[in-house]
């Protein structure tokens, strides 16, 4: 099923004012991370400039300021780790984009395209200590274990999915799969959530519920962006369809359209021949409308109910409503 | 000046003596890296098995062993920094060897030329993460964030050197030449040893002292690491002479060197040409014997009288001993 244009307008709409009650936290987190682009040495200048200059929808450190909001006023700490935990994902971006040999990140070319590779593994680099050395800012080493570990976790994740062979790939399980984006994206959701819990000294049993909270709507975040890239608007994506596929990634919607497509065009998908794009184009005419994806974006509707759930026993306020929108509005995007 | 025999024989025998008073705290280092290596994901072990299996001489965890049992006992967070030292270390290593195209690392193929670049990187995000958790067992803020300077500052120098032209490396500047080997080399001695002396409780000019001595004695490694690359015994190195220029990195012996060099083999030797390898062959023969090569290695022996002078005032004993054969041994070693 596409999301209709019915629902997307309301999403744009529910998206443009649902970051209105933390705007002002927000603003500094960006103030922080133009900053952190600030420094004396004129070729990192350039790289971070590029790097830090075009930021996306903040929706992680949002997540921190509202899960550290939840309980009381920000402090610098919190705001800190928001604008680490933003910085962190800036530096897995730049170094996934060179493993996957992706040329283009939001609109504009991928760090390794416009600076050659070494530069952006070395900025990449950059960003992961200068991500910590802003995290360490929260005074709180409890934080900077979530902090390391998530790096592992997302690490180990992608080593994993870049060890699996075409064949492995094209058959991969929905454990797999979920194993994968657990730790390819799910894990950063859940360290701005626990970290903004952990910095608003919530307690044990709240800041569980925000750690599960942030681990299922990563989950989702993941499984409506492979609706997307399957299914989505090649205008506003300003990328083809089918993008993953053609990277070799195996997601959960092609895993439910298998049922539908024969053996040698599922192959032929992952194989490096001339007969690869026919047999993408084939399974994404196939995706749109079928009920398997239908399927998926309910389990994805699911996740977010879940997510929601959790919050029930938090303070109520302008961030619980904040969250809560959050998950619906993640399901529900088109872009 | 080539380093002679008798001197190398020596020094040999002062290294495989030099660490015995602290070879039990540098074999639970080894283990703990061994156990660092044993994880459930069995692609990242197998990178990890590759990474971490064989350790070099174990110079940086011996330095903040030293540096903290100068003043008490070694407990499980001096332990932990010291295999946090050598993890880190290794994650750098591994991601030189890709931003310099080096295909072979201690005698074997590097990371990436073994097991693709991609994997490569990835596992030293991971040994970066790893070292960044293992340091925060130290429970010690302040070590954290030299931790994440240090990442900061060897990333920074890696850029700066990256980003400059043929022409610019092959007229590098003395001073331009040691901000470089200070950010790439001596920054994480400093982390080693200043770390340790955090560890160790020491007063604050102690600690000043260690993290002076720390990069004096990590700009003299360097500089006997480029006089080495330049005339160092081939069949010992396990290289060719003059890889550094091979690789487009100008040195402090061939900056030294530049006066008896014409400006045509000069830039030739930096240039993508056929006329490269005869050039770098003509510069590694001129350096054999030369007083440009004695006098670079005059300045790191000064260096190295500089980084034990500091040592004057602390506590006396085999720690300070260590510290100080390791200096003159750095300097007079042959590989």
């Amino acid at each position: 099923m596409r999301l209709s244009h019915a629902v997307s307008a309301q999403a744009h709409e529910l998206g443009n004012g649902l970051f209105t009650p933390i705007a002002a936290d927000l603003f500094l987190v960006e103030e922080r991370l133009r900053a952190m682009a600030r420094v004396e040495c004129t070729p990192l200048e350039a790289l971070l400039a590029r790097a830090l200059g075009n930021p996306g929808k903040l929706v992680r450190p949002a997540l921190t300021i509202a899960c550290g909001r939840l309980f009381r006023e920000p402090n610098a700490g919190l705001l800190s780790m928001a604008a680490a935990v933003e910085c962190l994902h800036t530096a897995t971006l730049i170094h996934d984009d060179i493993v996957d040999e992706t040329e283009e990140r939001r609109g504009g070319p991928s760090l390794h395209a416009s600076s050659g590779r070494a530069a952006a593994l070395l900025a990449g680099d950059y960003l992961f200590a200068q991500a910590a050395a802003v995290a360490s800012e929260t005074n709180n080493l409890r934080i900077m274990r979530l902090f390391a570990d998530c790096v592992m976790k997302v690490c180990t994740g992608q080593i994993e999915e870049n060890a699996r062979g075409r064949t492995a790939r094209a058959f991969l399980t929905r454990e797999s799969y979920y194993r994968t984006i657990d730790a390819k994206t799910a894990a950063l959701f859940t360290l701005a959530c626990e970290s903004g819990a952990v910095l608003g000294e919530a307690s044990l049993s709240q800041i569980d519920a925000l750690r599960t909270y942030g681990r299922t709507l990563g989950l989702a975040f993941q499984i409506i962006d492979d609706i997307l890239d399957l299914t989505g608007d090649e205008e506003l994506m300003g990328k083809p369809a089918g993008s993953d596929l053609r990277q070799g990634v195996m997601t959960l919607p092609v895993i439910y359209l298998r049922d539908e497509i024969s053996p040698t065009t599922l192959l032929a998908a992952f194989s490096d021949d001339g007969a690869r794009d026919r047999a993408i184009q084939e399974i994404t005419e196939g995706a749109r409308g079928s009920r398997a994806i239908e399927r998926v974006h309910e389990e994805a509707r699911d996740l977010a109910v879940s997510a929601t759930t959790l919050l029930a026993g938090l303070p109520p306020g302008v961030c619980r409503d904040l969250l809560e929108a959050l998950a619906t509005l993640i399901v529900e995007r088109d872009l």
